[in-house]
């Protein structure tokens, strides 16, 4: 059971891991970013008590913490109740979400094991903003998704921005690593895959057209302005669009992927 | 051809139109708003002057103006040089697209000069949210919507974060009000088109396996909270699900409503 521990002082030692939120984790891979994982609001760190990533410290106004009872029940973390100021002090900014829940990391499956088992994977390409990417992982988490694999230049999907846009649910769909990049690709293959690359090139097979449900299928999506690089559609088994209107640019690369994650997963 | 005049000074009468933009606009419909259509950055302000809103001005800093001088060039309206300092001051924060166009709205085409000549529309109910709403414009122009049709309690998809969320593609496909809401759906089964209410209800028929594509289709999406209504679920000829892993709320109603233009625009 968590415990309720009451606190005024906003320079209190026990709330480090919630401190000047927004530059601690700018750069969590840097000295001085913790690389913590941080939920915010209720629902998201309902989720987090139920992922993988061990609980370290909540802190929330009362009300907030209170809501949270039942989940709390089973966790021994400390739960740090105070007011909307002190928190605002203490984090940086005003959290209208009243409540946070801060976690370690935890080890990532290797790309073996989140594609055995898997029928459907999203994997990225220079995929490096965090908003896209937490929407793509609750996208992904609506459609059935079974896991994300990172190639080269994607963003850390736990960034806090990440977490709040997916609304919790990147701390629950697996992902990991594909490397090298793009040659580990051929993994996919070896487990059955067929590997399908996202381009608005007109050469593409439709979406609705490509023969592929029912298989195992991993769908690749590159970022919005410059899209996949030639090496990982040429890695790729074929290449995928979705028809568009003439004098649109594209789709975000998030709703282009829930496009293709129903399209795919729904034949 | 615009003339490009050269402003210093920020109280200068002729930026009017650009004047505190954060307050101006919130609301258009009351006193003092102005409900000028307001486009932010060289593309959307490229899509303004193709659109069919009258343009009044340009504010923008020279490089982005000269950009724009194709565009320019058969259009008889003011463009308005000066520094990005002039510009943060006179609009009221700071503005990193660097170019700014107000037009007047126009008259919007009657909902049976939308329907006739449509053959997918999207009907919205209670979607408030600009963003969303820009972001829901953006999909239905990308995946080939003929118009939006807009029920009960839905915000105006003309206001400013609405349209630049939008890319500018609210400007060009046709919109306007369907009323009453939701008897004013029987306007469209009159047209030959099948009214379908999207809706995470078990007993919805899922999108993949509708029998609609090809045909006349208008799609009914409510907001992402609450829901549609029912009276606007009766009012419809099927419910429309999209298939969702347990333990997710909902896709993002743009997002939703991108997923079910490709899958009945693609059959």
């Amino acid at each position: 059971m968590a415990q309720v521990i009451e606190i005024d002082d906003p320079s209190d030692a026990r709330l480090e891991d919630f401190r000047d939120l927004s530059t601690a984790d700018r750069r969590p891979d840097r000295p001085g970013g913790r690389g913590l994982v941080i939920a915010e609001g209720v629902i998201v760190v309902q989720r987090l008590l139920a992922s993988p990533y061990p609980p370290r410290a909540l802190l929330g106004v009362p009300r907030r913490i209170a809501e949270l009872e039942p989940e709390l029940a089973g966790v021994d973390v400390p739960a740090y109740a105070t007011s909307a100021e002190v928190m605002a002090e203490v984090v940086g900014f005003h959290l209208n979400r009243g409540v946070l829940a801060a976690a370690d990391r935890a080890p990532r499956p290797t790309a073996e094991q989140l594609i055995a088992g898997s029928r459907l994977l999203a994997v990225l390409e220079g995929v490096g903003d965090h908003e896209n990417l937490g929407a793509l992982f609750r996208n992904a988490a609506a459609l059935g998704v079974d896991g994300v694999l990172l190639g080269a230049g994607c963003s850390d999907p736990l960034y806090r921005r990440s977490v709040r846009v997916s609304m919790g649910h990147v701390l629950r769909v697996p992902f990991t690593e594909l490397s090298p990049w793009p040659d580990g690709l051929d993994l996919l293959r070896r487990h059955g895959f067929t590997v399908a690359a996202m381009t608005p090139r007109r050469q593409a097979r439709p979406l609705a057209a490509t023969g592929l449900g029912g298989g195992k299928v991993a769908v690749v999506l590159g970022s919005e302005g410059p899209g996949l690089t030639e090496a990982a559609i040429e890695a790729a088994d074929l290449t995928v669009r979705i028809p568009m209107a003439a004098g649109v640019d594209s789709l975000n690369v998030a709703t282009a992927a829930a496009v293709a994650f129903h399209a795919l997963g729904n034949p």
